[in-house]
């Protein structure tokens, strides 16, 4: 691993567990029945250890969207043709696409990062520039990328994670833009999780029956072009990934090695943010799982990786519009842990 | 039924359907896979047929929580003694509690309306003072309120809806507060969905086994008790609800009646909404079920009304606090289908 890289990956940390007992004394101390918050006493209690506080704050939010194109597009797996990779990086540009609309909402940021799209933006106002170059290979007839080229992207996506840090940033999303990315998404996971193809290949952007077929028997063949090449967890990135994806693999990572929380996205988000869990499992403790994808393989990672995602609405969109959605409810749990009054302070009956 | 209640109840219209295809067709024109936006598209497109529009329109939000203390808390069905319900009330126009957290996250306001807290308020700001009475008599030994009592709680919650309409609201959420209410909302879905005692009775605020047999057997007592009162919809919301149930019913039927949609919280909610759908079916397509409660019962009742919730985040605390987080997911339906681009205007290739 280049140096750089290296010293990031070792920089993370585990998150703060010795503070669980007393999150929780306050947490039973607000006035509501102990646990009836659910789900967002245990957002807030990770938020916390990840921020190593007893009082956790609320800060800038920042949607990252990563954008690649990818070889494989040549197969036609998917229902749209490579040339929407970059009319759609223009529109986020121009604020018309739907992770805009949905991060404005959430007060987020949005910036969008060029990792690999196969179009010459040149001087483009807004668009971060990482590009590693015009696409990946066709990963059915060997690796997407060199092992040099997917550090490069994960030094990338870390170094905007530790950017963030330093501009005030509390919390960090993910998303991707990137025709046919589903692709390549299924088979990291098939890879890294040991599931079949069938179980990790879906729809995508909507193709019919003949061409899912056509998709799952090139995720198997990608797995078995790659074989031999299947070794470290970069190794798997660069063999079957994607320029995007690494970009968020590398956030991830970067978040993690500062102490920022991570809002991954859907399909695409999750394969690379498995991807940085393998390179250090002590990454899995800063992510928030958004959404449960339409996405048919989605729900075999989030069963296989034990994880249970914040919202389920059925997107199935990407761009970081899971992330944005998601976004909404952890800063509510931060709100109710700072701003809800105490049992003792409001002179309500407690039965703790 | 008294005359101006009638009249309410008869004035609710039929969401407008002959909208759906124009909808459809400008949802497909949305820079994004068609569909991919899954429950945000299926959201939009029912505030575009409740506002009878193609132009769906944010405005005001406004979360009414309604108390009221019942007469069955004396049975120990409850973690908590009656005297929470004052308390709670007092705390929320104070602003500590979790509804006000959520609603002002949510852009909401909060409003508290006592239907019949055991309690003299006296002159309290903030308060809106519509109690039939101090609180119900025990259901498990008659009738919870008089006929007329249900009546006049419908009303006023009805008029509260009416008013929201005047004043410019757009979005209306319900919320509760009243000690061992999950008592009589479980008596009702099971009157009024024909299900047994032990699949509608949970653990509410948190009590343990012994006394969730005991309270299973409360339910049973009460439908028993009531047997002949269980006629007309009315009659088994005067048999088995309580004050600030029949004000959300109300509130239900006299937000349809004006074409405002309804979030609906949680457990309490969920079986007010369903005594208002009972007595006007044309009710069910104003309503949003917020949130699947971690409460028993309401995964039964979602199956039972063939309804499915947009959040499931394990709450069980009521005031409102699910319907404040879904407002976030329903204002983002609205903001995708007004703000996105389309395909045409944003030059990016469709595959419709």
């Amino acid at each position: 691993m280049n140096f750089d890289l290296t010293q990031i990956v070792e920089a993370i940390q585990a998150v703060d567990e010795t503070l669980e007992p007393q999150i929780q004394t306050h947490l039973d101390d607000l006035t509501h029945p102990q646990g009836s918050l659910g789900r967002l006493e245990e957002i807030v209690m990770r938020c916390c250890k990840i921020q190593r506080t007893l009082k956790p704050q609320l800060g800038k939010k920042r949607i990252l969207t990563f954008a690649g194109d990818h070889g494989v597009a040549a197969e036609g797996v998917s229902a749209y043709p490579a040339e929407v990779t970059p009319q759609m990086v223009l529109n986020m540009l121009a604020g018309g696409a739907a992770v805009n609309v949905l991060a404005s909402h959430s007060g987020a940021e949005n910036r969008v990062v060029d990792m690999g799209v196969n179009h010459d933006f040149g001087d483009c106002p807004g668009l971060i520039d990482r590009k590693v170059r015009l696409g990946t290979d066709n990963l059915c007839e060997g690796p997407a990328m060199s092992v040099a080229e997917a550090e490069q992207a994960l030094l990338a996506g870390a170094q905007l994670a530790r950017e963030a840090k330093k501009e005030g940033v509390a919390l960090l999303g993910t998303g991707d833009m990137g025709i046919a990315n589903t692709t390549p998404s299924a088979a990291l996971f098939a890879a890294l999780l040991d599931l079949s193809a069938e179980e990790v290949t879906g729809r995508g952007t909507g193709i019919d029956d003949q061409r899912l077929r056509h998709k799952t028997q090139v995720v198997t063949q990608a797995l078995e072009a790659n074989q031999s090449r299947l070794g470290s967890p970069i190794e798997v990135l660069a063999a079957l990934g994607g320029f995007e994806i690494a970009g968020i693999s590398g956030l991830c990572l970067g978040a993690a090695s500062v102490g920022i929380p991570v809002v991954v996205d859907g399909f695409i988000s999750s394969a690379a943010a498995l991807v940085a869990c393998r390179i250090n499992p002590l990454v899995k403790d800063y992510l928030f799982f958004s959404h449960r994808s339409a996405e048919a393989g989605h729900g075999a990672f989030l069963k296989a990786f034990d994880s249970r995602a914040i919202l389920d609405l059925d997107l199935r969109l990407g761009e970081g519009t899971g992330a944005a959605l998601a976004m909404h409810v952890i800063d509510a749990s931060i709100k109710l842990y700072n701003e809800m009054a105490t049992f003792s302070g409001a002179g309500v009956t407690s039965n703790n």
